[in-house]
C-alpha cells in the first residue's frame, strides 16, 4: 500500500490553504480550516488511481480529485450543522468555531468551488465531469434527506437503508472512480463500470463503518465506540439484529433504542450483546464481504492492466480490514 | 411593456411544481413551495429578452432562465435563515414552515439544480454557461459575506458598499444578460457588454430598492416601509446622509441607528427626516439615474436591432420608476 501515501502526498498541496489571500476571509478562512483538518483523502486518491490505471499521468486528475474532496467537505460542513456535531476530526466544527451563518455560507461557497475545480478541463471532458458531479451531488442530498426521514420512521426496510447509504455515501465513491477513468481516457462504458465498482465498494465501506462504530477499537477508530447506539441510530446492525433476532430480542432492542439513559455505557453494552447474540455482527461482516466481492466482480469486467487491477483490490481489501 | 407578461407567462410553467412526484418529498417539496411564491421573475425574463435580442427563439433560453431563477431562490432560502426572516412574499419562509435543516438541505439541492438546468445545452455552450454560473455564484457568496461583515463595521466606505451590492445583487443580473446573449448567438465580446449592461442596471436596481424601503408606498412596495431603518441597515441612504450631512446630523444619525427603541415609527420618522434634510433621498435617486444611464451607455455599444435596444431601455426605465 506504499502507493497510497504517494497519492496522498500529491494531494496535500491542494488542501494547504487553497484560498489564502482571497477576500472576504470571513467566507474563505472556514473553508481552508475544514480542509486542513485532514482525513484519509480516500475519494481523491481513487480519482488519481483510476486516472493512472487508464494510462494517464495522475497529475492530470488533480483538479477532479480536488473537486470530489471539496464537495465531500462541503457535505461535512452542512451535515455537522444538521447533526449538531461539535467535533470533527478532533477539532471544533465550523458552526461551533464560527457560527451557524458562516457554516451555511462557507459551505455554499465550497459547493460552488467543487464545480470551479473542473474548469481546468477541456470542454467535452468538463461537460462529462460537471454533469456527473451534479447528478452525484443531488443524489447525496437525497441520501441525506432519507437519513433524516428514516430517523423518525419505525418501519424502514433494510433495502431502503441500503439505498439510503448508496445515495448518501456510495455514489460519491463511484463518481470519484468515473471521473478518474474519464480523465484517464476510458470509454464511456468502462467509466460506467468503474462507477459501479466504486459504488459497490462505497456501500461495503459504509457497512464496515457501521460495524466499527460498535465493534471497532477505541484507540484506532478515532470516534467514541458505541456513538451510534447512544444516538439510537438504525444502522445495518440494528436492521440485521431485527431480522435475525427472536421476537423477545427484537422487542428488547426496540426498547433499548428508544431510550436515552444516564448510564450510556450500560446501554452500549446491552445493545452490543444483542448484536452478538442475534449474530448481527457476523451478518454485517458477511454483507461487507458480499459488497466487496461484488465490487471486485465488476472490476474484473474492466479491461485494465493486472498491476492496476490488483492495486484496486489491495485497496479494497485494505479498506475492509481497516480498524479506523 | 406588454412583452414583459408574454415572457412571464412563458416562464411560469417552469416554476409550477418542477419537482412534483420526485422522492424524497421532504427534500423537493420546499423547493417547489418557494418557487411557487412567485415574484416578478425579472432575472429569467432578462435571459429570454437577451436571447431574443440576438435573434434566437427565446424558448431556447428557458433552461438558462430557470437556472438563474432557481439559483436566485436558493440564495433566498439560505439568506432567510441567516437574516432570521419569518416571511417571504407574504408567506412563511422555508425554515419557518419546515425547519432549519430542511432549509439548508433543500437550498443545497436547489443550487445543484441550478447547474443541472444547463445540462440541456450542447457542450461548448454548456461550458460557457456553467463557468459563468460558478463565477457568479461565488461572487454572490462573497457579496453576502461582505454584507454580514459590514453590519459589524462602522467605517465602511461608500465604494465598499457599492462593491458589496455589485457582488450580492448586480452580478446575477449581468449573468442573466450574458447567458441569454450567448444562447442567442452573441460573440464573446458582445455577451460581455451585455453582462456589463446587466451589472450596472443591477446596481441601479438595488439602490432603488434601498430608496423604496424608506420612501416607497406601503400599499405597493409589499414590504414594511422603514424596515431597513428599524434594522439599522447601512443602506446607500445612510452612506449619502453621512457624506452630505453636518457633523451634528451625522452624529444624530449614528445615534439613531445604534438603538432599537420600542417606538419604531418614531425612529423611522426621525431617520427619514434626516435623509431628507441631508438631501440623501435626492442624492440616492441621482445615483440610480447615474447607474441607469451608465447601463444604457454600455447597451449602446452593443450591435442590436433598435427594437430590442429600446425594449431594454423601456425595461430599465420601468425598473427605475417602479414603486415595488
Amino acid at each position: 500500500m506504499q502507493f497510497l501515501s504517494t497519492y496522498q502526498q500529491l494531494l496535500e498541496v491542494l488542501f494547504r490553504s487553497p484560498n489564502q489571500g482571497k477576500a472576504p476571509q470571513g467566507l474563505y478562512a472556514p473553508i481552508d480550516y475544514l480542509l486542513s483538518l485532514g482525513g484519509k483523502r480516500l475519494r481523491p486518491v481513487l480519482v488519481l488511481m483510476a486516472c493512472e490505471a487508464f494510462g494517464e499521468d495522475p497529475k492530470k486528475a488533480l483538479n477532479a480529485a480536488a473537486a470530489v474532496e471539496v464537495f465531500h467537505n462541503f457535505t461535512l460542513m452542512h451535515d455537522d450543522i444538521m447533526d449538531r456535531a461539535d467535533v470533527r476530526r478532533g477539532q471544533q466544527t465550523v458552526h461551533q468555531k464560527w457560527n451557524l451563518n458562516t457554516a451555511i455560507l462557507s459551505g455554499d461557497a465550497m459547493l460552488v468551488q467543487a464545480y470551479t475545480y473542473l474548469n481546468a478541463y477541456p470542454s467535452a471532458l468538463f461537460t462529462a465531469l460537471t454533469q456527473l458531479l451534479s447528478k452525484t451531488a443531488l443524489e447525496v442530498c437525497e441520501g441525506q434527506q432519507y437519513d433524516v426521514d428514516f430517523e423518525a420512521q419505525s418501519d424502514v426496510h433494510i433495502s431502503d437503508y441500503l439505498e439510503m447509504i448508496r445515495l448518501k455515501t456510495a455514489v460519491l465513491v463511484g463518481c470519484a472512480m468515473e471521473m478518474g477513468a474519464l480523465i484517464g481516457g476510458a470509454s464511456t462504458a468502462e467509466a460506467k463500470l468503474m462507477y459501479r465498482f466504486g459504488e459497490q465498494l462505497g456501500i461495503a465501506f459504509q457497512l464496515q463503518d457501521d460495524y466499527l462504530d460498535t465493534f471497532g477499537d477505541a484507540t484506532t477508530f478515532g470516534k467514541r465506540i458505541g456513538g451510534d447506539i447512544v444516538e439510537n441510530k438504525k444502522t445495518i446492525l440494528v436492521h440485521l439484529a431485527r431480522q435475525q433476532g427472536t421476537v423477545e430480542q427484537q422487542e428488547k432492542l426496540t426498547q433499548l433504542l428508544s431510550t436515552t439513559p444516564q448510564d450510556e455505557e450500560r446501554k452500549i453494552a446491552a445493545v452490543s450483546t444483542l448484536f452478538k447474540t442475534t449474530k448481527a455482527d457476523e451478518a454485517t461482516l458477511a454483507e461487507v464481504a458480499h459488497y466487496t466481492q461484488h465490487a471486485f466482480a465488476v472490476l474484473d469486467e474492466v479491461s485494465l492492466p493486472p498491476t492496476h487491477k490488483n492495486r484496486f483490490k489491495d485497496f479494497g481489501a485494505w479498506l475492509m480490514k481497516r480498524t479506523k
